[in-house]
């Protein structure tokens, strides 16, 4: 909207540049991203860019959403290559803090989600969506939105932050873009850069699985351990995948259906070789 | 300035005002109470009054700082006094919400100040700074202050936000205003109001000890133990009041010093029969 690309380090810097656009008017909408952005990003930003005057970038890799073994030294880094794909998208601004910047000593407060924070993802990484919480919120009053997009590929995610913006009055709008999948099915990632040629075909099986539980479900199959035992039987077929969970759950509440109703939210994370993936599929409309 | 008294209960329509007159370039100061306002809330006002274009009283007893045996039901109430008195001392809106309008079923997200929330009074009630911290949180997203004046009777309350705001990149300034006494020193305190007239005057032991904690301290004990066991020895000396906690603490950690540098806090925690009041005093130049 006329205003003059820049790339903001400092958190002070940048909200008062946001209070001022805010002041004069504009919309604001922040899409917030660890980087190594892929077509899944660039379709946040599209969506970002439609609806608001100023859409800001946000790039940091959150250290508190990482566990101790997680990959927080080699996930991957290209800030330059990643303005070079957001800038044509449509963004205006960019945020790309230090870790210093961010948490400096003495830093101690978390936000806590607690009961959409437990299960799925939650159970096998402590303190993630505390971390990830914690950051958004940060981010929101560094940013100053009207507006904020997310991925629906982290749904619990998504979940999250919904409520979080909800119960704590931010008075944000919060909006979820679908995923965006290689022709073959295989949910674009970041974190699929990890994956060898043959990791990368057996990674295929998420979306097949999903897929097979989706047509179960249509064709009457509504009980959750049961859309649950065939997604983790189609999974199971991969020798170079290792399951995680395969979850039948309602949309809002993320927890297990034992018979789904009007919705049900299927949902895998695995390990191929040493890349953790997640995906998931949201089936509507039953009856 | 100039703008039509109101009282909001929506949190909704509470932050649509305050935007708009964040849009028209005014400052705006929020003073965060629950009301059974006395003298020290007005000092509160008055000072915010001093340093903003728009001064928004909010009155809110928060269920979720108050511990399941705690005074909840019957903390005192008096709306139309409590704006009686806030007006002539200079509001401009105030803010009073029901606890349904506050937390809407589901409500699930809570704001921990991992560190400061653990000692003193946090000891002794669990939950209570969470409480605190996530309604003050939501409250400044309401009202989208400014400033925000708070007591430094709550001091560990007062540390907590001025962490929490910095921490969470809130963009808020926090003042703390001195504590306002009674002619014989009782610290002023919503919770006064419980006492009988003989636990009124035993309840004058806490601002004695205090005092001669200080007296000490200058005289030359800096051992925070002795400083310590001098002030429960002397509250001790009270039959009607019972210790909870008397500490001599690291003002920004608010953890023990064995040896009083600088600074040194020095803090009370009592019960006078079935009321539970605080105090504490600052001791600073100390060489």
């Amino acid at each position: 909207m006329n205003i003059p690309f820049e790339v903001f380090r400092e958190p002070a810097a940048m909200r008062a540049r946001a209070e001022d656009l805010r002041r004069d008017g504009r919309r604001i909408a922040v899409v917030p991203t660890m980087g190594a952005l892929h077509e899944g990003h660039l379709a946040l930003v599209r969506h970002a860019r439609a609806r608001a005057d100023v859409v800001i970038l946000t790039i940091f890799v959150n250290p508190t959403q990482f566990g101790p073994k997680e990959d927080l030294s080699r996930y991957p880094r290209d800030e330059a290559g990643d303005l070079a794909k957001a800038r044509p998208a449509g963004i205006d601004l960019a945020f790309c803090p230090s870790a210093e910047a961010m948490y400096p000593a003495g830093s101690q407060t978390f936000i806590e989600v607690r009961e959409l924070q437990q299960p799925l993802c939650g159970a096998s990484r402590p303190g993630h969506f505390a971390g990830v919480a914690t950051v958004v919120s940060k981010l929101f009053h560094i940013t100053r939105p009207h507006l904020a997009v997310f991925g629906e590929k982290d749904y619990q995610q998504l979940a999250i932050i919904r409520r979080m913006v909800r119960d704590l009055d931010f008075g944000i709008e919060i909006q979820g873009v679908p995923i965006v999948r290689e022709a073959d099915g295989l949910a674009l990632s970041s974190r699929n850069a990890y994956l060898s040629a043959e990791e990368r075909r057996a990674a295929t099986v998420l979306h097949r699985a999903l897929q097979s539980a989706r047509a179960a479900t249509l064709s009457g199959e509504r009980r959750g351990p049961a859309l649950e035992a065939l997604m983790a039987a189609e999974v199971g077929g991969e020798s170079l995948v290792r399951l995680q969970y395969a979850a039948a759950v309602d949309p809002a509440t993320l927890r297990p259906v034992p018979v789904a109703k009007a919705r049900v939210l299927l949902a895998l994370a695995v390990h191929v070789g040493a890349t953790r993936l997640i995906d998931n599929l949201l089936v509507e409309g039953l009856e």
